[in-house]
């Protein structure tokens, strides 16, 4: 018996970057052909997505590119964040706040340094059932042994007592890459989850090694680590779910003697991770961990037995080279996406 | 007291890349400006180099681009390569084989899988007292959990186990990048030898990172890895020494989707390593590291007391941004040094 079509609701992304200006008009359309129905977006535009005034007029631009989609919104952490703008923004809609350590990855310039100082703002969000998106990596800091390779391991002791000091806080620990953030995710409470990119599920830290449309943050590592996040999908693990953390960059910025972190799947998420379930034998967990595990982690409502559904046919389909467009300077730009030129063995009609 | 003006014999490089065509002499030339004297020669050529006739027409091309300088010939190991050929290679001055695992790295798809097959040359070259260079990885294999991170330490048993088959057999573990080879290589006897470039003791996995001109095989890895190399090299043990694997590209393969490994050192060895020795207090250990270590387990000559040296300013140089050339088809092309760009503690003057 082989499957050659397969039915599933429109996914849920729960964390992606779409940008602004520009690139946002550029990357957000392209959600169409993505079989993602909810996209839950990161703030760290320029400046950073710091009151729920920022947030509702972020959404309503995505909206009007996307009007299908529902987007879920959140705030960037930072000092001048109040337990007020919490209960604001959660009155408004905004779903979670993001925290990134200080200069780990695009835009944290205005990343955190030490939790305790956002106490008040979690408490705030604990009352108000607001999530905690936490990207898990303290930075690099070669004096005390942390680099890339190591740098979400060292932070999985802050998750684990961020959770112990708020145990009914909604934590996300996002785009896990290692075994040892599976492990402490598990040993964790019902109220910690843990978002899964389609990128880790593929990636192992060779593929970075010399190739920047591969290079992410956190990076991709060890073979024993992906096996870990594909066991974990493959289980069911209702605490784990996807989040792409689809980061698109023009070319020219990832080409180039410094290459700037991000993959860019938002065009194709479903055909890739279709494709890649199946590699591993867990073609059957796409629902669960794409539709429902995040879903059910969010409290969003269940879907209507009419709500769209994504179709994907057992089909070849060649990853487009690039998505072209032009920049806020009017320079023709493009896009590459993951895996460009490849073959996926699945093709969406959505 | 600080040391502003520092004067060593010109320094011996016991493992280069110098190419061949347009790009060898583009980059043989730059020796002058080096503070190198000896260059020991990969064979890592298209076609490699097999044969003495080849290694010696080679050297003879060599030799007309910098000829002051000393260039000492390698054999490429292959199936081919016969006891009769290393007996023939040893009295041309031939003076080691270089053994590549298959894939891993520049022009290896020549390279070896198992080394058992090659006893037989290993006897003739351990009878003509010819060096064996072994590029010292593993190839990936993400089933067995082998990856850029560990292909390195877990090639160390072969180390091991060719030293214990051939004790008077002259190994070089070349361009170590981990404490484990570093720990491995002291373990072992007076005839093993250890060579360390200049770029990894300056370079940690976060620094190739998304920076393809950092990207080299094998990798830069942990910190305590570069701490381990830094120690050897600060305790002057006397196994331990300069070999750059100074692997000039093109720019073009370097910053693309795929970029090719390799770090670029061959212009400016010297006032390199003086700066980076003495970030980690060990400029104290620049002649023994670069000038005496190395040459001592190859068994070169005594320097005269006649010989040319190579002085260092404690002066300020700004490494150029690149270096260019017309490739064999007449493309503008250009070589992008280490550090392009950044200032140099150390100036030479040769």
């Amino acid at each position: 018996m082989s499957i050659t079509t397969l039915s599933v609701p429109l996914a849920d992304d729960f964390h992606t970057h779409l940008r602004q200006g520009a690139l946002m008009r550029a990357v957000t359309p392209l959600l169409k052909t993505s079989g993602v129905a909810t996209a839950y977006v990161m703030p760290n535009l320029k400046p950073p997505v710091t009151t729920t005034e920022q947030a509702l007029a972020y959404k309503a631009e995505l909206e009007a590119l996307a009007p299908n989609v529902n987007f879920l919104m959140t705030l960037y952490l930072t000092p001048e964040l109040t337990p007020e703008e919490i209960r604001k923004a959660a009155k408004a809609g905004v779903a979670g706040v993001k925290s990134y350590p200080r200069g780990v990855t695009t835009n944290s310039d205005s990343g955190i340094e030490s939790y305790t100082a956002y106490y008040e703002v979690f408490r705030a969000m604990e009352e108000v059932d607001m999530v905690l998106n936490l990207h898990g990596e303290i930075p690099s800091d070669a004096e005390e042994g942390v680099c890339v390779m190591n740098a979400e391991e060292r932070f999985l002791k802050h998750l684990e007592q961020l959770h112990r000091d708020f145990p009914n806080l909604r934590i996300v620990l996002e785009h896990a890459t290692t075994k040892a953030a599976v492990d402490m995710v598990k040993s964790l409470g019902a109220t910690v989850g843990c978002s899964i990119t389609v990128h880790h599920l593929s990636l192992i830290v060779d593929d970075w090694a010399g190739q920047c449309h591969h290079f992410c943050k956190p990076v991709a590592k060890y073979p024993h680590d992906r096996e870990a996040l594909r066991a974990i999908v493959k289980e069911g693990h209702p605490r784990f779910f996807l989040g792409t953390d689809s980061a698109p960059h023009p070319r020219h910025t990832k080409e180039s003697s410094t290459a700037v972190a991000g993959v860019f799947t938002t065009p194709l998420v479903l055909p890739y991770l279709a494709t890649i379930l199946e590699s591993f034998g867990a073609l059957d967990k796409l629902q669960t961990f794409a539709c429902e595990n995040g879903r059910a982690f969010y409290k969003l409502p269940t879907r209507a037995s009419t709500a769209p559904v994504a179709t994907l046919f057992k089909q070849e389909y060649v990853v487009p080279k690039e998505y072209t467009y032009t920049d806020d300077e009017g320079h023709e730009r493009s896009v590459v996406p993951f895996l460009a030129g490849k073959k996926l063995a699945w093709t969406l009609k959505a």
